[in-house]
């Protein structure tokens, strides 16, 4: 299919592929779409062509007339590209573009924890628990941090917001979209599947009895369950970890950010 | 002045009080106005109290009927309390302030750095500083790090965001209202003043005559200087510091988030 100047956005010739790009400022609603209807959407040339590198499948694009002379290199010839006007794309989508380029690709089948915990080698290993992390930039913004130290994986409690949602795979810088990640099923039941395969769960947390972060013998094999931006992770989940973790810090302030936290955290038990 | 049950946003006798909560959407424009009509809004009735507590001068309030009575025992009485609707207030400041609650109060005189550094003790100290970080909520991430961890002051460059726009306020979790910062006039000219005052000025960077974090030895007065999220620290910025710092990580991710990035150089460099 070539490359479809965009005039007429109500166009019935259109609308299967359009209509992945539609109510973009919903958060709620695309949450609960994309999975459904199968695809997740990259941002920004530079993200679109992490996406195509590491073997994602496009259905479509949705590009400014800069961004499509940007992207010509690598845009695959079967698949529908639609170039239009910021203003024609900010109709389409509902929010004002700024990057000018969208792709949309088929989510790939979800991972469960199962599945990530059966892809891992024996020995020395680092994973990240994430415990209803609302906020989708927070999710990206501990994917960077997992993929910059190494870590082999994530894990996200049913709640959590949705790694491939768009500003968190922008956020991420595309990282998310080499890393194995699963969304558990049971929760928090599902570390001690963890724990079956050899983890020890660090809760990161404070509480009296916490080790701190500098004190903490690092295990073998560490998963780190970190909790949402308000509330800090729930009882059950404090309750279901092996020992709590504790980043030493003025008594004035209660917390950091989960990025903040997660990046130290990782950083101390990183693996010379 | 009373509580004003606000019915009609349009009252002349309102006016001048209300002016302070409009445009909210246009973030360019509420910066050039905040400094310049003298105002920072605290959002969220957390914040307020924070900022109250702090002892910063409030200009007025606009709460929901619910904040309205969640905040009454800390309310001033000689402060206009406007109590509206969330689609009153919705109409008004442009955004759907779900928090449901703003106090605007008068912005503290600019503090330059060599104020900062003046009201500095002697001996050992850490400072932050940060060039051209555009986005209020990194900043607000990096202030509450910084807060954390005990540093003791900021310096953000002239084109900076703002450490007192609503965001980066509430980011921070209020803690920029305690923290000693300044907005430097000459960049990165500056430094030297830093530098005068006996700071040693680390540049956290990736570059090929950098030390590795861990094995950074970290000087009594300590000044780590902290990049924009794209394009990292400006050339000239790099040249003007004393030491550049890096910290370790996989070679296919280029950087970390700068809020990532600072938390884990405070923590590392923290004085046990």
């Amino acid at each position: 299919m070539p490359t479809i100047d965009l005039q007429d956005l109500h166009d019935p010739a259109h609308a299967s592929f359009l209509r992945d790009y539609t109510s973009l400022r919903d958060v709620q609603l695309r949450t609960r779409r994309e999975p459904a209807e199968g695809l997740f959407l990259a941002e920004s040339a530079e993200v679109i062509r992490r996406a195509l590198e590491a073997g994602y499948v496009p259905r479509s694009f949705l590009l400014s007339p800069h961004r499509h002379a940007e992207l010509a290199d690598v845009l695959p010839a079967d698949v529908p590209v639609f170039v239009a006007p910021p203003a024609a794309v900010e109709e389409l989508t509902g929010v004002d573009l700024h990057r000018g380029a969208l792709g949309s690709f088929v989510r790939p089948a979800p991972r469960t924890v199962e599945d990530l915990l059966a892809a891992l080698p024996p020995g020395p290993a680092r994973l990240v628990v994430l415990e209803d992390v609302a906020d989708a930039t927070n999710v990206g913004a501990v994917v960077r941090s997992v993929a910059a130290f190494g870590v082999d994986g994530v894990v996200v409690s049913p709640r959590c917001a949705d790694p491939l949602y768009r500003r968190a795979v922008r956020v991420s810088m595309g990282t998310v979209l080499h890393l194995p990640w699963a969304r558990a099923r049971s929760w928090p039941g599902d570390l001690d599947l963890l724990r079956g395969a050899g983890f020890t769960v660090a809760a990161l947390a404070l509480s009296d009895d916490s080790v701190a972060l500098g004190e903490f013998e690092v295990p073998e094999r560490l998963a780190f369950l970190l909790g949402t931006e308000g509330d800090g992770l729930s009882r059950r989940a404090l309750a279901a970890a092996d020992v709590v973790v504790r980043i030493p810090m003025d008594p004035r302030v209660d917390s950091l950010n989960v990025a903040a936290a997660g990046a130290v955290a990782l950083w101390e038990t990183r693996r010379a």
